[in-house]
């Protein structure tokens, strides 16, 4: 896996393709398992539930086409995606708050295989400051203020809600460039700043919801 | 907090309102902080980057209307949504994978405080078995298969993307209602079964392309 951050050189892919990209990902690296050496846009499509149309234009992205008959070819086609996807550069992050979701994230070693690797973490309570996570260092958040210019340019925000904004502010400020907000709070941010919103709870209201509208049985 | 499944009496409410539901609160809870009685529907709605008649429509929903000038009561507004939401009824999930990602969700307390209490987890390998995280015990998926029914609807899906169906399978013959899938995998269910797709994976994706593709600076 090659570090560094020379990636940038995208263009911004709609939503909705980027997040079917990681599905058709892994049901690829099933079929390579299972000793696929092509398969077709019409069996993505019904093994993903998505049009083959949009299989077709979702894959385009990457620059691999299909070919008549015998589809795409499986295992350029997964490198083609997980480069597409970013999955093989490894970029740095610091995460802010290392509370039980942040604690929660640091054990995750997922992230890395996906090419994010948590290089630092910031607090400010005293009883987590100086603990060590999975190999990640807790420092209070004057350090991220006071140290030299780093490559890091993506900050993971797991503060508690009432802080969210405040902390986002000073990760602008210091040379964040896109937040991986777990918060629920819609931060504010500069144009030029990425901000991925993923709020577990929300989805978990979604769930909760939809669970107590099934019908009820006899 | 009461506990059981007493709530299956809801509506489903379309995904976005749900989805916003839970910043609102978080807002609300900010303002309760500082000592604001009531909210008008226009400066919740500044501040959560929504239309003032969206944001009138999605608290509709809870069966609280603002009133004329005032706007909405903070307090009873914020007791109304999280009952709405579901995260004041204690409901029991049980986890399927104690790897890296589910290690890390037993890790997060922050799901109590939302309504849902992992009862136990399940696994295969040897290594993990009988261990307990956060005081949930990792026991072998047969025990899941054997044991007498239970009043556990929801299950968490955090194995490896290659299981995902054959475990999502095992978890809706055995009385599995509810679905949170934090793989990759779209999963096929039949109608009834109520699946939530969280893949962090996905939304990382989104990120680094959005990152990348932020213009390049001088």
């Amino acid at each position: 896996m090659e570090v560094g951050s020379s990636k940038r050189k995208n263009y911004p892919v709609p939503e909705p393709a980027l997040r079917r990209m990681p599905c058709y990902l892994a049901y690829l690296k099933q079929e390579h398992r299972k000793g696929s050496k092509y398969v077709s846009s019409t069996l993505i499509a019904r093994d993903n539930g998505v049009d083959p149309t949009q299989v077709t234009k979702d894959l385009s992205y990457t620059g691999i086409a299909g070919k008549t008959r015998v589809g795409y070819e499986v295992a350029p086609l997964i490198d083609a995606l997980e480069n597409f996807l970013g999955f093989r550069v490894m970029d740095k992050a610091f995460l802010f708050g290392a509370g039980s979701l942040g604690t929660a994230l640091l054990h995750d070693h997922g992230l890395v295989q996906y090419g994010l690797k948590i290089d630092a973490a910031f607090d400010v309570d005293p009883k987590v400051l100086g603990n060590e996570i999975s190999g990640v260092k807790i420092f209070h958040i004057d350090d991220f203020i006071k140290k030299p210019q780093s490559d890091v340019e993506i900050g993971i925000l797991t503060v508690p809600a009432q802080k969210a904004q405040d902390v986002a502010e000073i990760m602008i400020n210091n040379g964040i460039k896109a937040i991986w907000n777990f918060t629920p709070v819609r931060i504010k941010v500069p144009e030029n700043i990425v901000v991925q919103n993923t709020s577990l709870y929300a989805h978990l209201a979604v769930m909760f919801n939809r669970l107590n509208s099934l019908p009820e049985e006899k």
